[in-house]
């Protein structure tokens, strides 16, 4: 994929706006987006699993079961998490105060809130927060959008990309925070991709369903799963039409689920604390899912991450953590690369240069290989270091 | 139970010794320990599920088949791990010499080792660390013992106790090593269990499957299962015979158990870098594994146990945990205690004083209740808090 551009304003009959409504307290930062489609679009969206879901995610499955929506709105600042019966009165009226504002239906809006959890939402700064974002849309407010939605990012994440189809050319946009932290919240995803493109509902949530699954399902900073995780992709149909089964299809889920691997990547690479960015990559196993179990297992470690931080080629864990991923395999078979360089082969260290994997870890970003057999499983992992600054960012901030 | 007193020897007919052999060149502290039974002893044993399993635990695993075993001989300074079949050579060689120089049979011996991974053996110190072990063996030979099999542990792990039977007394001793780390290795367990009472093999052994579930298995410090963890118990009939069934059996139950508790609560407790001991409890699930799933997801969450080490009441990160433990509950019946003060109830926040929650956060130990309804499961987990020494030592020492 080229170098992406745009963001989530960059299809066609998109505008955005990020504005500043203090959601928190004496903020000075941009905390409330808007993303509208000048005319109805195609829904699908992917949510947490987490039993304690936010009243917003809730919200937002309902939405997604109608299959169309107008806008999204994101607040920072605050969650609305565990926040009860009236953080679900709460996202029922902002959809209705901003419903009236676009002259749409309140079930054509979806919801997202990203902050401290358990405390109501300020409902009056929230009103202020619809009414200005919706004065500012632009096509150019893309920016704001990414912006506003940050918490303890460090960046804003956008991105888009021009598809070249033979029906014509289609873009498709997108912005995402994460893994930021709020007091006394829980990393938290979000996610939102637009595009021009006309694509069904069920065939835009079986695309979102294949692009999610190698991409945002294959991260982890700090494998806490948060209560208000959220992706949403929105078609509006001003380009081309994309049918299910056609060549079509084949190139627009290409692109689509790149940009969702640029994206997940973005997050990771933003992590909280993180000073490097790991790919993981493990092969021989019987099935898919058995070498992602393993390469999960390296990703989610703490001796592994540490030893990333460290800088330190520590292959021990990085087979030790392989070993307790629940896969059966034979640890003769064992082999372990960093990059090119091979550790660990036949299940033994190999005849290789401490220095020269040293040096391959003291890169900012660098892949391990881990293959335990001649199966065809196969998978990737995107993972980022557990560093000292990790560590502050979570228990001090507070204090 | 009261204050445990004694050590791996305190049950009659043990003795025990802690030598130096210089098993990692250099080094000056005791790292050869050898357990002996005067006569011939049953054997239990509980090993790692790891798939990378040290060639020490395969045999041992051998050893426990046979359900008999005379002496446990453990090394520190490597860990005779990912060394393939050279390893399990020198495992059997290990097991002959020692065995030749009590007079019993290889089979009889149980092998231990902690400490680097993928180096050999130094065979020849090792023959040295067996001879002068021998030598050392002694009564009192418990506490040189316990110091021989520490790594990174800060102080040995040792206990005793003596139980009152209708049948007469009999004691139970202990000694154990964790959670420490040697480059490049992962935290590894091991744990010894000595008793003067007379248990056939298989009682033993079900009496530790008992003993485990409610103490081994309910810890954790880094959540990375280690390629050697071993737990063993020898019991060598000098005092009075238990029988299955007996009043006398339970309340040997109860004392093993109870041991077994407080060993593991001492490896959690000198967990690397740790700064706080927190007991998790959880009540009101279907089942107890429900509840084991759920104490389990908080003691393993990064997100908690930085917040253990920030001492910041952060019960957002502790309902996220519970709600992504793969336990359906319903939210709205969820409370969260700190001791005895409540943070969440019927899933919202409730009224309590931050500075209350700060001040039982700033104890060393302290308790986290979590209640998700009426059911009848229930489970208790012990952990520790995710610091900067923890980072520092899992990242830096090889830098």
């Amino acid at each position: 994929m080229s170098a992406p551009h745009g963001g989530i304003a960059y299809p066609n009959g998109f505008r955005a706006a990020g504005v500043l409504a203090e959601i928190k307290a004496g903020s000075t930062k941009l905390d409330c987006a808007l993303v509208v489609s000048d005319t109805p679009a195609t829904l699908a969206g992917m949510f947490t699993t987490n039993v304690m879901k936010s009243p917003p995610v809730t919200w937002n499955q309902g939405v997604c079961a109608n299959g169309a929506a107008r806008a999204v709105f994101i607040n920072s600042g605050n969650a609305n998490a565990a926040t009860g019966e009236a953080g679900r009165r709460d996202v029922a009226t902002e959809s209705e105060w901003l419903a009236s504002e676009l002259g749409v239906g309140a079930q054509e809006i979806c919801i997202c809130s990203t902050g401290v959890i358990g405390v109501p939402l300020p409902m009056d700064r929230i009103h202020g927060g619809i009414r200005d974002s919706v004065a500012a849309l632009s096509e150019d407010g893309g920016h704001d959008a990414a912006l506003a939605i940050m918490t303890t990012d460090t960046v804003p994440k956008e991105a888009g990309v021009e598809v070249e189809l033979e029906c014509g050319k289609i873009r498709i946009g997108a912005m995402a925070k994460g893994s930021g932290m709020i007091s006394p919240d829980m990393a938290t995803m979000i996610c939102v991709f637009t595009t021009d493109a006309a694509i069904e509902a069920p065939v835009l949530s079986a695309m979102l369903r294949e692009a999610v699954d190698v991409s945002f399902h294959q991260i982890c900073v700090d494998n806490d799963l948060s209560t208000s995780d959220t992706v949403l992709v929105l078609a509006n149909g001003q380009g081309s039409a994309i049918s299910e089964g056609t060549e079509d299809c084949k190139i627009f889920q290409r692109a689509f689920t790149e940009l969702c691997q640029h994206m997940a990547k973005a997050i990771v690479k933003d992590g909280e604390g993180a000073t490097k960015f790991v790919e993981i990559r493990v092969t021989g196993t019987g099935c898919n899912d058995d070498a992602r179990s393993i390469a999960r297992a390296l990703g989610h470690s703490q001796l592994c991450k540490t030893a990333f931080f460290g800088q330190d080629p520590n292959w021990g864990r990085f087979a030790c953590a392989a070993g307790y991923a629940g896969v059966d395999f034979d640890p003769s078979h064992l082999k372990i690369q960093l990059n090119d360089l091979i550790l660990t082969e036949g299940g033994l260290v190999a005849d290789y240069e401490e220095a020269a994997a040293a040096a391959i870890m003291h890169e900012p970003q660098f892949t391990i290989g881990i293959s335990v057999g001649e199966g065809p499983g196969r998978a990737v992992f995107w993972t980022s270091d557990l560093s000292h600054e990790y560590v502050s960012i979570n228990a001090d901030y507070r204090t």
